[in-house]
């Protein structure tokens, strides 16, 4: 093989990821998530109230999360979206992914009639930030859940597990955990995957746009995604110790 | 097991499904898909012009496609999104997988500098939405392509193979393939397959919002994909003899 | 005289006028109507609400109707509405010209507290949209009502008449019942007259922006109108019988 | 009979009709006209320039409106169109009523390629604001037009014709010319028509919604429309005197 | 020194300067205010409801302001917002302005749950538009107060004082009272003071954009703006003499 | 005096400001200023062009500003403007502020036809949120201006000055400089300042909306203002040796 990753990572190293706590001091739940030079602020805030589909079920409630990059994100600085006046397809579809995976953590009888908001506001993109959104907003979700059950507003635990994301891609034969952008760019399939700290699946996306994918290689993908999730589910752990 | 299937299908057994070409006379591709109730209107319509992103690369095409509900689509009846003043994310978040599955049948560079669009119009919907868009855009692409064959805008076929999707979900212990708006409402986890006639993948989406996959449970549902996709695409091909 | 119209129609001759009920199984009321190549899916369905504006009239229901061309419906594709942010003027003022029509068909206060909905979507586009929309939406108004009556919301028929509409122009010195495409292009006045089952107006609009119209015009396009939509009637009440 | 107008004016009687010529100093054509208390300032102002589908015909120009209410127009404030992010379907359907209108009065290749807009603000509304924003306009693109010539930018007039409008309703048995915005209220059934000085027609709008036209009323419309409309071009052409 | 101003005006001279109480008959206080040629129309209109914000504070009323310009009030028609979609940001940074300084005329609690919209709009500009908006609207301010007063709905007057509006600039070592558009364009610092009748101040804006301001700069500005805003609330108050 | 400061602050006394250099590594200039609670990140970004307004001036640059706060920068949390669709009046203004005091700084003729993007997103709000977002973007511009001189895009530095910005409010007859959020809310008077190292003014903007500002306090305000700034300035100044 010859694809040489920067820094000289092998192909199933994760980029160094940290995770820092209460970054900001106003969310319930506020953690900078490093993983690599992807860097993503993952705000948890907490607003008594649900939204109108939720309210029929007494006492549930609701887990959401919207994403966006700050303009200087990336090298060639991108529009921002509120002067724009409306958020990209892109962002619309990465946020209901990490919705989707960060409400799977949850138990909505357990958590009441309020509503968690997950904020990922990308401060640097370097590949993966979809992926670093949902392992940090884990996260954040632990911190404002203790929060709620520091001052009684609820009495019992509604996260069921961790979960962190990772990406793989394929590039000709060789496949890649953790891409960076470049990588990113170069590869040929991309595939995005959710777990929890039991071994099962939350989300599995995977695209061929350049090359499509064989079963082969999905199996080969998830074996991938297992060994990087349960290192960043490690990770997670640590950061409460 | 004990869940009906309405209509008493089997778990592994598509609804009747009918390809309807030629459904407009304006597109140069008209597809009216019908699977079961779901009715989507994919019309195929070439613009002799890129988008910016495109155009450095000399010679090159795009494909891209555009999805929406009819407001009566539905049995509660759905805003319009003119009238709104923007998409739904739902509807971004699924003619961006339409999108990317039909560019992936194309060999772009053998389009020349021009478009081809996918309007997806939902004209009612029973679940499956999305697949259905696929699968109908496909045998619409045929048919652009062609015309620009026929008219010699373009000397060879840019298209490398058919393409098909479908949905397949889990219900308690039991697979469902090509569920219904009903069965999609019960079911914990959800999958949609996008695969060409090779048997590779073009995308795979799993989702576990209420339940988690376990790794046998992907398994087992790319299983049926394979085998419903492969209906699906002879049910392509038949509509050309 | 030296206008030849499109398959020798004679120049009170309607187009080939089909009535399909029950298009879709969601709406209360569902009718596809094909005017020559113009098709129009005109389903109306039924919400348990009124608008602010209504709602201090006491069991007083309201009618109102939303219109839209699909991006395909024409040779040129036309942007999707609900991309671009917002519909069209042109859009708008057709969509209030066939609430207002269909509205007074309805005597609001047997209608109780509910709105009826009017969408219609142009599926292909020739000449005369906006009247096939009112002519189609009068049927889907009946099937609506009848669902009401049959279900036991309202016990009195709150439709008044029937109504129907057809377009009228003038090509030099000569007049030509219910144009296409191509007619209304080269026609130097335009008229749309919307009218019931007694011969009463409903809606009348006259515009001569390349030519004007004398007075005298005006009384030969309104005999014309009368005669069309005579014979427009009498096809929609065919199609219940 | 027994209606009674507002200050005792007959059925056949104009309001009070008064033309300010050059109102502000910025617009080529200024004029604030006042129709009773609905006071327009219509402003016709030249741009060089022409929109795309213009440009193909060569040394064609084009006319255009855009109309709109100040909030404080009407009794009840309005909201702003600005703030609220989009003009009202009222708005569209009216400014492109007055486009039409003030369009048909130009030979657009004699215009050369360039745009005049014109814009009808309502300053305050008392019925039959659309018809005072074509009467008054037709006086700015006289003005707008003279400075052409005289500044030698054309040198042939484009204006083919004086053109008004006015409204005419009808309540119980009883025809009112020009109403104001109580007896709008109170009509049944409401007219507007746009004529030339010739006595030809530029664009009729009957609309009956609370109850239908005979084609007598049509007529007897017609009637009072053309007694009003020769009033309204002679003050429109004494106010050039 | 050696600048010219337009109709030899000395550096402390204001503008012809005229106040039309009641222009409108539908708003409370209707203002045209003319400052040499820019003319604003100052409508205040009452509405008897606050913003959510507000409404927590029992009996306390709100105070608010739009601020406009008319597509024509400028040599180079400007795009029209309502059409653009929305306000731009000059508008939004002046109507705040406008309704900072008129909120501080008023003791907002002797005011009751009401509020008092102030639209200004502008008829034509030469520069000193958000000034003159002010110096109206304390006007149409004290004729709504009236209203409110005369008909019972409070019995206490809310307002605390008089309040004008004046700009100053400087070109080259020279200060110029009440700057028309073209000096405007011309001046190198640019000063809006907002002051009451006791010589206390509102609102001090100071921008040096092209040169910046020493201590002695704004000290005489500020000398300036005082004598210049006697002047103008004398005229105030003779108008309601 | 009884008015306690956090922290025991006296009236004079900044809070602890903090700059960090390269705080992200996409922009040419990217800092992260904290002003006690106050945390903004200001990124400057070159963009090879000019707006139209700017380009038929030969060589010519443009200095702009975007300002924005994170959904969770303050204790409630606020709606993210790219999901409302559009930037809050505040927003607006407050970028306008900033875009004019960054752009005092430089020489826009030695700048050339290019354009350098401030971007100012506050993570954390604790008031005087433009003023650090101004104090740091003079940072980001000596950094953004330094890679452009070490890449030879230019060779005369086009920036003038330094500059920096801060808050002075009133709270009875006290002064408080630098206020925080608390602060803020309680002050009656509040005067923004941005001044340059030579101590000459480039905005002021006092605002008296619960109580008016006498000239003294004009004075006492400014004295203050300049005795903050330099401290600020040479705070600036340290983080480059």
């Amino acid at each position: 093989m010859n694809f040489n990753r920067t820094l000289n990572r092998s192909f199933n190293q994760l980029r160094n990821f940290e995770i820092i706590r209460n970054f900001t001091n106003q969310a319930a739940g506020s953690v900078l998530v490093k993983a690599g030079n992807t860097y993503v602020l993952c705000n948890a805030s907490i607003v008594e109230n649900v939204p109108d589909f939720v309210r029929k079920q007494v006492h549930c409630g609701w887990v959401t999360a919207e994403y966006s990059m700050l303009p200087c994100a990336t090298k060639i600085r991108s529009n921002r979206e509120s002067v724009f006046g409306k958020q990209t397809g892109r962002s619309q579809e990465i946020q209901r992914f990490i919705g989707r995976s960060i409400r799977s953590m949850f138990d909505l009888k357990l958590l009441g009639a309020r509503t968690i908001h997950f904020d990922c506001d990308v401060i640097q993109a370097d590949g993966g930030t979809r992926c670093a959104s949902i392992t940090g907003s884990c996260v954040a979700a632990f911190d404002a859940v203790n929060y709620l059950l520091d001052n009684n507003f609820i009495n019992k635990n509604p996260i069921c597990n961790h979960i962190a994301a990772i990406s793989i891609g394929k590039s000709g034969s060789e496949l890649l955990l953790d891409m960076d952008y470049l990588e990113d760019c170069n590869c040929d399939v991309d595939m995005n995957v959710v777990m929890d700290s039991q071994g099962k699946f939350v989300e599995v996306q995977a695209t061929g746009e350049k090359s499509l994918l064989s079963r082969n290689d999905i199996n080969a993908m998830l074996d991938l995604a297992e060994e990087g999730i349960s290192k960043l589910i490690n990770i997670q752990k640590e950061c409460f110790s």
